[in-house]
């Protein structure tokens, strides 16, 4: 029997309770397609300090090393927001991207047809829904390079550094994506400023002859931020890098108007990925409850497509999903003013059995 | 007789005509004050491009520094799109904020009661309008930090770096326009991240002491992206630095549905500000005189209460660029499928007649 060894790391906030929930359906597609599953725990961010005094061990980053997909609810907590800055749940973050080789993040938003009317925008600007696919550079860019901070407190800097090598791997993630869903690839960067982007942009055009059918577009940041509001509908796949990914994602991801549905992934060269809801730990609902777990198990999803290669599973999951909220069945974050409102577990539940 | 000297730059597409028409408001309100105005032709762009093979000379850049102000139409024409990088017309921009020392960039945005069908965000989202002041840092960070691109053309960087002093002056700018307006700044960085940002949230903390009554908030850049869109309501004045400020700026200047109303301001120490709505050229309408000038009209407006110290000047050209919506007068980018739209000069003939 096929098993599949997986890295738990359930965190701060809601982050036990709508993990639980994941778990909940990969047992389930485990027992529906007869494979095994080794659930491997460990701790991160403020569930991590407590017990450890860091937001993440060297061992812990060992064990997941050894996995073949990592699901993680979310860390942080208001309760370490005074905490020494290298202590921080954010730096555990970080640190497992770079350990672990993490430099492709993921991050598709959908607006379901079911749910448009949550979305901020206008329906006349979202004719027929949203696909966007953000693939961020997460390995490279301002996020590593060096930091000097004066002697005296007065300046500090930070270095925005890429290397051809790397834009080449983040690139060529994004064209292949774009081959499996509208074959447009728009690369975003600030080329007519920063030597950076230049390399950028050279890069992914080298990258783009090796796959003819797909569109490519540049657009400037400024621009871009600008254009996933006034225009969405022209994005299929966004790729950027590790600063400009950030920004855009979340800007995109407000979009739906449903952030409790967006999943997102982290991968390395390996196919080895972190699986987790863009969403954050939301410490005031925490133990209620009544968190939406649909973007964890969306990331489930997205770890049987990208690091298991079980196609089958990730559309048995994601049809799950669209069934039950199509048949109207909202946790509290997307029910309507008269509407009845299902706990996460009872969410879980339904999709389970929606398999 | 009072007299003010203001640099012109009509630079490039509809930079020309809308430019036309705030000389036109200058002019009648320079007539109803009783004061004179020696206006200093001086070429930016393609212009200059195609009279000096630069896109702005030294020798401009002299004369515009002996000015009080400043009025610029806008610059870019495709037509350059395959010029040397260091000619191109964004090169003169930057060259032209660094070398007058214009530091702080002002971009108001207002949402118009009678223009408010024209968000793109529900307006269940804009209950009570929109009323938001970018408060840029221009003369520093990343735009301006030693760029390095190797021998071999395989790796690149960007220093994004910034001194106490450089981020003091540039906040106080923001208290000091908080206080005029409803008391409350919200400074955006990436201080979870960067070493830069964390020496930009310790000065802004240190100038807001002299400024009791002025309530700060610190976003990071990625929340702030995604608060413009779902609660825009909360912002009075955004202060940034200059990467993070350009992305933002642009973000927000489309919740309004009406760009072509958006002026800016990007004063110096001393005082002297260039004055540019922030809308493009445009090359496709350029010379039908269709163009909207209101936001070249409202940077005169600016630059009459920044640069020239004349509030009520000021004062009254938003009055009559108000008096002239709220009449129902539009250009063809504002117009409804059935209203008649004005041309830029009748627009413009209207504002000077209200005032
Ligand atoms: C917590 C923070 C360091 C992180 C980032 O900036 O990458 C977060 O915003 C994200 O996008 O995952
Ligand atoms: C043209 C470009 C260099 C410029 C910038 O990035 O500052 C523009 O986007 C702006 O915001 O004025």
């Amino acid at each position: 029997m096929e098993s599949y060894k997986i890295g738990i790391l359930k965190g701060d906030g809601i982050g036990p309770e709508i993990v639980d929930e994941g778990i909940k359906v990969i047992q389930k597609i485990a027992a529906l397609n007869a494979f095994k599953v080794d659930f491997i725990d460990e701790k991160i961010g403020g569930d991590a300090i407590d017990a450890y005094g860091v937001p993440i061990t060297d061992e812990t980053l060992k064990v997941l090393s050894t996995c073949e997909a990592i699901l993680m609810g979310s860390v942080g907590d208001p309760k370490y927001d005074h905490i020494a800055p290298e202590l921080r749940p954010e730096k555990a973050l970080l640190k497992m991207r770079k350990t672990l080789g993490l430099f492709a993040n993921i991050r598709p938003a959908r607006l379901y047809e079911a749910l448009k009317e949550h979305s901020p925008l206008k329906s006349s600007i979202l004719s027929d829904g949203l696909d966007i696919c953000v693939v961020r550079e997460l390995n490279g860019g301002i996020y590593f390079g060096e930091q000097v901070e004066s002697a005296d407190g007065q300046s500090a800097s930070d270095l925005m550094a890429y290397s051809a090598p790397e834009v080449k791997r983040i690139a060529k993630i994004a064209f292949e994506m774009a081959m499996t869903r509208d074959k447009k690839v728009t690369s975003v960067d600030k080329a007519n400023v920063l030597a950076s982007s230049r390399l950028w942009r050279k890069t992914v055009i080298e990258v783009s002859k090796d796959f003819p059918e797909v569109t490519l577009e540049h657009l400037y940041v400024d621009n871009a931020a600008m254009q996933l509001i006034i225009n969405p509908m022209q994005f299929d796949v966004i790729l950027t890098s590790n600063l400009f990914g950030d920004i855009l994602s979340d800007e995109m991801s407000v979009l739906t108007g449903s952030i409790g549905l967006l999943p997102s992934a982290s991968i390395n060269e390996s196919k080895l990925g972190l699986y987790e809801p863009i969403h954050g730990s939301a410490p005031s609902i925490a133990g209620q409850n009544i968190a939406n777990p649909i973007a964890t198990i969306l990331s489930v999803a997205m770890m049987f497509r990208y690091s298991l290669g079980r196609h089958d599973c990730a559309d048995q999951i994601e049809n799950a999903v669209l069934k039950v909220l199509n048949n109207g069945h909202r946790t509290i974050d997307l029910a309507g003013k008269d509407q009845k409102s299902l706990s996460t577990s009872e969410i879980g539940d339904l999709i389970a059995e929606a398999l």
